[in-house]
């Protein structure tokens, strides 16, 4: 079993992490987790702020000499602008008369408002802090590390744009295989395959901006391959599908989430959403030719590529005001404006990436076990010879 | 905290459910708990089975003279049924040449195959007793004690179905009221709010039916009133809408979920999704004209009525075969079928209500805490307190 | 991961348990599961009831033809006696008039008084029917299921009476084997390995019968072999002692646990508390000659006997009143019996098997993985192969 | 729920703790989270290392302006001896050639060498540094949040030693209350209330020190006053005393744990072992005059103080070798010195204050739920008049 906490506040001096579950003995590649923290920080529509970041992971504990001791993995990643917030942001009670930069205006779709009401506190601060997309770095980072745990078993995960707003890819660009999706030029500032399709959302992008508005739009995130059997139908809080729904919708600004053909699939027939099963005498594998179903079936993976589509709300922090009300006074105001980003989308992908990839390490290490990577690989060939004679 | 877990296989002697964590001394309405079952079982698009049935609950333990205990709730649903069944599904080994009924044809669509591997059967009925939507009965079950702790605190849960296949409801039955959903006709074959969707959603069933073909489609779950606050920010996992994501996508033939405006919102401009927000100085209360959000906002309640989407496949079971493979002799098959539904979408979204009231019951008890609901109830009005005094 | 949910009050119908996690294919043997639930019952020094009972698991889901499915096991214990008690245990309001059998008189050391002040009840039977130890009989069942999974690995699990209020087995009798263990006469009235002792002990419950009074004692519970690297050192509640010590505590009337030594550690010097490692080159295997740690050392099982003992204060129910107050009226009485035992820990230690067995099967599942037996197997196989390999 | 994760090696460059769950706006004063450091720190028989060490806190989050946020609280305790330790500890591959201070040699009663197989390592570094009783700070730390968090609702957790070895306080010093333990002078060396047992105390460790030898102990540790209704008889692994019970144990060297009279209570008759009711009409609320039940009846608080004894058997870090095997060469040999502590049972008490305090603050949110102090506080007053009106 794998756990997962992390904690900060977007300006504090700090995020920190603790992954606890990873087995021993796995080489971590640090440059990997860098790229990774990188990746989160690109994508065209970004504000001033993810500039200055150019976010590193410290790693504190549960690595020694380049390999994993299976002791629980804690790194910081350091706010690089923690000298302009040290005061506001102070762990003791700053001097008085200082400037607290206060927040006593919430923004409509932030957690600001249903936060400052939970927790019964007038510094909206108090509440934007920690729900800031700025934690997502953590999990970015702890993902990183599933996904070199679920690299010795071959799964690579991807993950690309397919929409922003209502630009979409074409439809000849649907269904990409991992290597299509790996492929992808990093430097493409969408993340986006289909070029024509790129074109088109970032004049979008730069419309919203102009207009001192945001968009959202729509990622999906491969794995592949996934062996069958992750995952289990037996409860319903076991089902593969249901822990990646959850992970997927846990990403701020998330708002929808599909596992396959999803929505789609809701308005076909029943004739044209399964995929039929057929066998391959020479592998001794079952497969399919279509993958409507995302790679799971009653909860459990099928051996298919798991494919999920995130659907992300534009970010809510906009140049252009929405109305508000102060939560001392009452009295009406033009929501604040915290943030510049216009887009967001190609971020988020990387960060599905990440949750996609914690779903899966802890599914992996409840079906294998195993204390030392070696172990681990051990119970996966087991498997593997199980499935081999079937 | 609220515990559920499930027993049962769909041809067992019984399905058995355990609740724990429940305040006690609740009025326990079994009228409405059963209420709950029958209204799982209707629908238009059922096969044969369903009237057989005819749901009752028997509680077991934890409810005494009418009483929750605050114990663990347990209780079964039998299978009315179970004579036919007694010797292929015997907990003890069946005589020497009884039919077992197994089966050796994985069915596309369903845990068959995944599962047949994962658990190494080759009798794919080990799999699909327990994978079958049977076991949502317990749910459902489960949901409505829920529901009635919830209903101390005013929230109402309620679903309908926006579409079958490719019908949708008008735009103007979209953003319902809570009082609109449950004032619809409970025999109303389709839950459909509006008659001419859903006559043309009964044609498009009866289409499919005469050919064989299965139609799925989309529910809308709405529960009103929720005070903001419940679900939290601070954690991936303890983010209300992801909590609700994954109950949702644990559904049997759920493989999209929409947290309000969800995908529409993706496609949106910020200025246009974010719910603008206001103060009414009498009562108190910040509110929303608009709820795009879907009542949740960083994770957390916002006052806002609770509304999500979720996306059924068609159910997999085909009167029209597939193409498969026979586990054990690896030879190709037409798949097999099992029943003979052509619709499950109507049920779906009672299991839908129950999902939702179950997270939301345990989100309750998260925030107010309190072991009997005299003291759950005196909580709630100290958080009132708050809010009035905020 | 296992999980483990007992419901059901000691007058209501029946006993509910769900055990979830177990893996497929396992051949279920409910003679040994019945002859568990038998040896709960045996014992010198308990009243009427136990006789009456004759419990007997019915499995209600998660094996068919004797093999476990891998889906939730679930099992009902009638209570035989349910005729008397249907009325004051009913469900529904019973009508008005009827006996409730009302307690309102709170027993000292029971959770009588504590739980009708959490739960805010004026009738005590609410509580003292689910805090019962005949709750224990599904934990004993629920343990069997986990002693037939540990038995493919090997692992057996005794217990002995070591003391009875004051009277204690020679020291001769300390650190018994597992086979001396085994091999206690199942007829042995308090399960006690030193016929000298034995004598004694039931003399002394004799007296403390004679007198009204009760009395408590000391069990060992021994696993063994159990291999080395269950539990962890990692994380505090990862600690396979730990984890024990909870499993232990839980049982009604347990007072204080010890791990090998314990208390007597303790008190002794460090050179004469740890246990000296040595190294059997042609089995390859490390090994200890003495067993002082208990079979745990950092958390983690070290590969000797886990040997674990539990403290049972004398049952609670007295036949010689103590002093309480009458929770409606708050006037002083004395307070009432409710059964007729002198001494039950001769039975709790058949409980402590059984809940030994489960922490263990879990951790086992946790070390190996797997969802069929023989995944189970092979997994376990491999790291054996690293032991023979390090 | 709270939730605990600590994180770091003992020689790494720092611990990490996740603390999650602490509602919001609670005054946390880091002094008193710093003395608990101090205290873990002190004790007669300390070696070396201690007092080089001087442990701070850094909180990293969750604390702004000398208030908690509710958001996770995560802190560093600095290695101040980190200079020597960066190239045997280093996260990268150190040089080629570099001293990495492996240990082939696992000591004896310690995780050294079953960690080594569990996690498949030859470096018994990897499994020491984290198996480390060093690890403990931080969960002193996070355990001082929660007494804070207790501090409002009036508990105070207080220590004492009650033997070192076979020397052990006068009958006269037992069941001392609150106040009297709190009183203890902070420079006594052994923490220990009875002046002439800690005479002898401090000549049974002098004495092992000069035999190169080391010696155990008890402590008792106590919380007061705990109001009636924390934990749950509902559940086996809800009850308090269970809990408590595994929270001991986790603590490194502890191989007993005694509720209240714990194995005095065994040897005792039923007439004499249980707490008889009483009721004070003044204050309305139920009272005993005797508390050998420790507070926890049934797995409940009752009201009474929680009394809980551990026993901490000898550190295992031997001056005076004992036989081990090297984990390379499986020769035999005389097992390593890593510290030179010759008795660790004063700090241990401090450790104990910590998970009781844990394990009570979680109990009480879990009863009284609430996101900010003042909401806790007020549901908790709720409860109080429930007290007051039963």
């Amino acid at each position: 079993m794998l756990r997962l906490l992390t904690a900060g506040e977007s300006h504090g001096k700090c995020l920190i992490g603790i992954l606890e579950g990873l087995p021993g003995s796995i080489a971590i590649d640090i440059g990997f987790i860098n790229l990774q923290l990188h990746r989160r920080q690109l994508g065209y529509g970004r504000g001033g702020r993810m500039q200055i970041e150019q976010d590193q992971i410290e790693i504190l504990s549960g690595v020694r000499q380049g390999l994993s001791l299976g002791s629980p993995i804690s790194f910081a990643i350091q706010n690089k602008d923690w000298d302009h917030w040290q005061i506001p942001m102070s762990v003791a009670p700053a001097p008085e008369g200082s400037n607290m930069r206060s927040v006593s205006r919430p923004r409509p779709g932030h957690a600001d408002l249903a936060g400052a009401l939970k927790f019964q506190t007038h510094d909206v601060r108090n509440v934007l802090e920690r729900a800031s997309a700025r934690e997502t770095a953590v999990r970015v980072a702890a993902g990183a590390f599933c996904r070199i745990l679920l690299s010795h078993f071959g799964v690579r995960i991807g993950s690309h744009v397919v929409a922003i707003g209502k630009e979409n890819i074409a439809g000849e660009f649907e269904s990409l295989s991992i290597e299509r999706i790996l492929a992808l030029d990093p430097d493409s500032p969408v993340r986006c395959i289909d070029p024509n399709a790129e074109k088109r959302m970032i004049a979008l992008i730069d419309e919203a901006h102009d207009a001192g508005d945001t968009v959202g739009g729509v990622v999906e995130v491969v794995a592949s391959p996934v062996l069958p059997g992750l995952g289990s139908h037996i409860q319903w809080d076991r089902r593969l599908d249901g822990q990646i729904a959850q992970a997927m919708i846990s990403i701020p600004s998330a708002k929808a989430v599909e596992i396959g053909y999803g929505a789609e699939g809701a308005k076909s027939l029943g004739s044209a959403v399964h995929d039929q099963i057929f066998y391959d005498s020479l592998t001794k594998r079952f497969y399919r030719k279509t993958n409507r179903a995302g790679g799971v079936e009653g909860g459990i993976s099928n051996g298919s590529d798991i494919r999920v589509r995130i659907h992300f709300k534009p970010i809510p922090t906009l140049r252009k005001p929405l109305n508000s009300v102060n939560v001392h006074s009452k009295e009406a105001f033009e929501a604040i404006v915290e943030r510049g980003d216009t887009c967001a989308v190609p971020a988020a992908g990387v960060i599905a990436e990440a949750m996609l990839g914690f779903v899966l390490a802890n599914a992996f290490l409840e079906k294998f076990g195993g204390d030392s990577i070696k172990e681990v690989e051990g119970n996966y060939q087991n498997y593997i010879r199980l499935l081999d004679e079937y």
